[in-house]
């Protein structure tokens, strides 16, 4: 077991939570920034050559955990590690951002989706990527199909 | 800040960490099981509608990190946030995993890379996928040239 600490804050343009796209399918184009504290810039190293990277962060404006929940995008309830909410046993996002430029120990990204100033816990290279025809998205997809025929689009 | 809790523990043929193939373009085929303790059971409700999971663990026999350092696919030095080095501020690894079956609350997967008796801290989704020709993968796609051109093939 450890204890988190944070290596940097993302800058993003979502002060509050209503503001962030949600559900699992959310499409997140949002730009922002990764300002990383300077005693861990050393670790940014290369960075600059991958296109896209995880990078996870902290949770940090939640508190507990629920094992069940209903997701915003559906009506029924789901498994908490079926889904992305906030509320789990380790408060640990997860997101995919591509990496537009680095200017030091800023890293310019596309495609956050959390709080102004959430706390990064970790950056990682992105590097595979399952193909689509092998991919299946479990309630999600059924939950889009039975929002689509409800909306006639 | 928070500190770490394990929901369950992978079992992977892997006892020594230098039975784990290395480097970040490593292929990970091995299969596993994620045994989930009792009391995040319910956490996995509808989780067998995913094909595939990234799975959060922690790497629990790692101490202390390295901002910078040399992984086993290359010669040349890297940040720790362009690496999957296991010496990092925040101890956590992140795998992605096909899901093969789920069994009660032992979930079998396909894609382990990560010591046997692990800690699993979060399990999430896999959704989206970048597509191939839009991925740059920076030192790793160097390294692989010069191997390749060092042996000939």
């Amino acid at each position: 077991m450890f204890t988190s600490r944070s290596i940097g804050r993302v800058a993003t343009p979502y002060t509050e939570s209503k503001q962030i796209p949600k559900g699992l399918g959310a499409k997140h184009a949002a730009e922002g920034r990764l300002e990383i504290l300077p005693e861990f810039e050393a670790g940014l190293m290369d960075i600059e050559g991958f296109s896209h990277l995880f990078l996870l962060w902290e949770f940090d404006r939640s508190e507990g955990f629920d094992l069940v929940g209903r997701p915003p995008i559906d009506d029924r309830p789901h498994g908490v590690f079926a889904t992305r909410s906030p509320r789990r046993p380790n408060p640990v996002g997860l997101t995919v951002v591509e990496l537009i430029r680095r200017d030091g120990r800023v890293l310019h990204v596309r495609g956050v989706d959390m709080l102004d100033g959430t706390p990064i816990l970790d950056i990682k290279p992105y590097l595979s990527s399952i193909p689509q025809e092998k991919l299946r998205r479990g309630w999600l997809a059924e939950a889009e199909a039975r929002r689509e025929s409800a909306t006639g689009s």
